[in-house]
């Protein structure tokens, strides 16, 4: 099967989409100190408005702005202090014209007043005493009650993965146990005869298990629950034991290996029996990274990814990880910024065919390029070595060097 | 104090740098399935070559490759097939000139051959006939024993900060458990009469406790055991009780609110107060973020930051995750790699501080842009709405509409 029979990763990302658009996330609820990056499961509205009151800016002087028109260094505005603001109080003055409040930073404006004159701009004779050398503006170093956030206004929107700065607005507004949805349980499977786990020793012809440990990791990342159900050996029974097994405790399968139009193709056969729609997608105009399969078993969406570790990471950035993200709720992904680079060497590629090669990102003088980690095809070093993938689309023949190209980040947690 | 007084950023990020050279952190080993986004302690070097014999990157035939020279469609060479290589087992074949081995991908080369003719360029007509229609090169099609990593190669470097591509590497290795340096705990503490907690109703003239929940966030993020020790009022007494036992508990201890040079002012005295060498920076040129306080008690690295939540959350991504990468042995941060982009308005400053603003990115036709998200000083909402910051550096009075600028992303979790 060449790249031209295969599905375009443009349309296999369509129909990922498409297909997972009936399978409902169920959500709960956590406190807001759990909640850093778990996606809101409904649109969060503001309860109180934010600020409650209006509060001053600075420490200074709450005053009616319009008595302090005209005043300056040399024809400074006189007012008398009627008492203070207490931090953390309600304050009972309401202020007549002529009048100055001494208030504190983030102190409650007190009724009446409508700017606060900054300390370094007031000389204070006696307890009671103020001159102002210079005009405020009504609202001046004031922030009004609800110029942040107003009740009712939405926060943080359905679908948004909550940030470090997503979880301060949420405190801010009163909110202490918010509703997400579910994080999604994963279950990975590496299927191989020649596969041993990393605890046991190597034997000649053998090698180690990676991608368990690889696509486990990157799906841990974005906030799937990782159950990882070791090495199958090569035999169908087996196979579709495990996977079944898989399919009815989890809500996402990833099979590496098993997956190229070998001798050991079973997992088409295995996804399709546990329940239609079965397999939706086999083969993928993608390098590295061919020989995937896609399918519905049921309800849950299982991915066959080719045997080799890049071309199953790849595969897992590209789309198991738009799966992940739909099951878990996530509506948008700053993962689709990339840095824009030049690139330091030419590139071929072959039309027909999406390709995902690992470069190096060094940035001189403000300015940055990327550097592809050749080599053989697909060995591990190479995608341990950089710092994200460039992308040569379907249409091109490669790339230039000099070209400018955008670096897409894979390592989130570096 | 006016900005000129004040330390630059640069200056800052030097001395605590240089201030947390001498504390070192501990180490420990973790499981490989839990090593993800820990720092590796020691430099790790691989037990074994990967892979670790030659093996197959194609279904095909294992042959020498000099015995295919001069082949072509009209003019194929005769092989022998001798027997099949079988996943995961040593191959005891050693093959003759004219002979041919089947082989799947991955499978170990037999000895004697040097490269694997693919499945598609040959033509098998009986059990022990096959005609090989293309030449292949030495090595063609094999990734030889060592080619990805050499046994003694370092995998990963001291000072790495685990992604889900060195899991791959390291499970490739054989790597099971890590050295990795202790995560650090980090006591935040919040201070301000005014401040109730998101569980409390809230009273006029009181505002919610943001800082403890977004700092704690944002340090959570990136690798630190955060403990929340909750609103300290503002007295001296509870505020250096309070110090006292965040800094016996913890490696880190961030305070937020009381820093600023008003009456309140008890952090620098707390800190001084816990043991040389004390206060090491009192003010910063950088807006928003003035108010900031470093400082050494006894062995624990003290932040004071300002009580205002963007502020606060400025100086925390500017300066406290500098510190918490260097006490958990991180050397390298993709932090520091931002987006160009094109600016979509003017933008004021004053040359002599450091300016950070917060913007929106979009991307259109491939060109990214960067809207300031302005209104008053330091709202709340003008964080979550962002995507990441701008920074206008101390020698620059302003930035200008259509200048490229690098937006540096604030949210890791998006």
């Amino acid at each position: 099967m060449d790249f031209f029979q295969c599905m375009s990763l443009s349309k296999a990302r369509e129909l990922i989409v498409e297909s997972l658009a009936g399978i409902a996330a169920n959500s709960e609820i956590v406190h807001l100190s759990d909640a850093l990056g778990r996606v809101v499961a409904t649109d969060i509205t503001a309860k109180e408005d934010l600020p409650p009151f209006s509060r001053s800016t600075v420490d200074g002087f709450a005053v009616r702005s319009s008595d302090t028109f005209g005043s300056n260094e040399s024809s400074p505005a006189l007012f008398m202090i009627i008492g203070e603001v207490v931090m953390g109080k309600e304050s009972m003055i309401e202020l007549q014209p002529g009048q100055a409040v001494a208030i504190p930073t983030g102190g409650m404006l007190p009724a009446g007043a409508d700017a606060v004159v900054m300390l370094e701009y007031t000389e204070q004779h006696d307890a009671s005493a103020l001159m102002v050398l210079k005009m405020v503006a009504p609202g001046e170093n004031v922030v009004t009650k609800g110029d942040d956030i107003e009740a009712g206004a939405i926060i943080v929107e359905q679908g948004q993965k909550l940030a470090a700065q997503h979880i301060g607005a949420l405190a801010a507004c009163g909110w202490a146990h918010i509703p997400v949805v579910n994080r999604v349980k994963v279950a990975i499977l590496s299927t191989g005869d020649e596969l041993v786990d990393i605890h046991e020793p190597v034997q000649c012809g053998q090698i180690r298990n990676v991608n368990s440990y690889a696509l486990g990791a990157m799906l841990a990342e974005i906030g799937c629950v990782v159950k990882l159900m070791g090495i199958v050996k090569d035999s169908f029974e087996e196979f579709c034991h495990a996977l079944s097994a898989a399919v009815s405790t989890c809500q996402l399968v990833v099979i590496s290996g098993g997956s190229s139009v070998g001798i050991r193709d079973y997992a088409s056969t295995a996804i399709n029996a546990l329940g239609a729609p079965g397999v939706l997608i086999h083969g993928i105009a993608v390098k590295p990274g061919k020989p995937t399969i896609f399918g519905i078993a049921g309800s849950v969406p299982v991915f066959g990814l080719p045997g080799h570790p890049v071309a199953a990471i790849t595969i897992c950035e590209q789309l198991v990880k738009v799966a992940a993200r739909i099951l878990m709720g996530q509506k948008r992904s700053l993962d689709t910024f990339g840095i824009p680079a030049y690139l330091t060497r030419n590139l071929p590629s072959v039309p027909g065919r999406d390709d995902f090669i690992n470069v190096r990102l060094s940035k001189q003088e403000g300015k940055y390029t990327a550097t592809p980690i050749l080599g053989k095809s697909g060995l591990i070093s190479t995608m341990s070595e950089a710092d994200g993938m460039i992308h040569i689309p379907t249409d091109k023949s490669g790339l230039y060097h000099g070209e400018i190209v955008e670096v897409l980040f894979t390592k989130k947690t570096e």
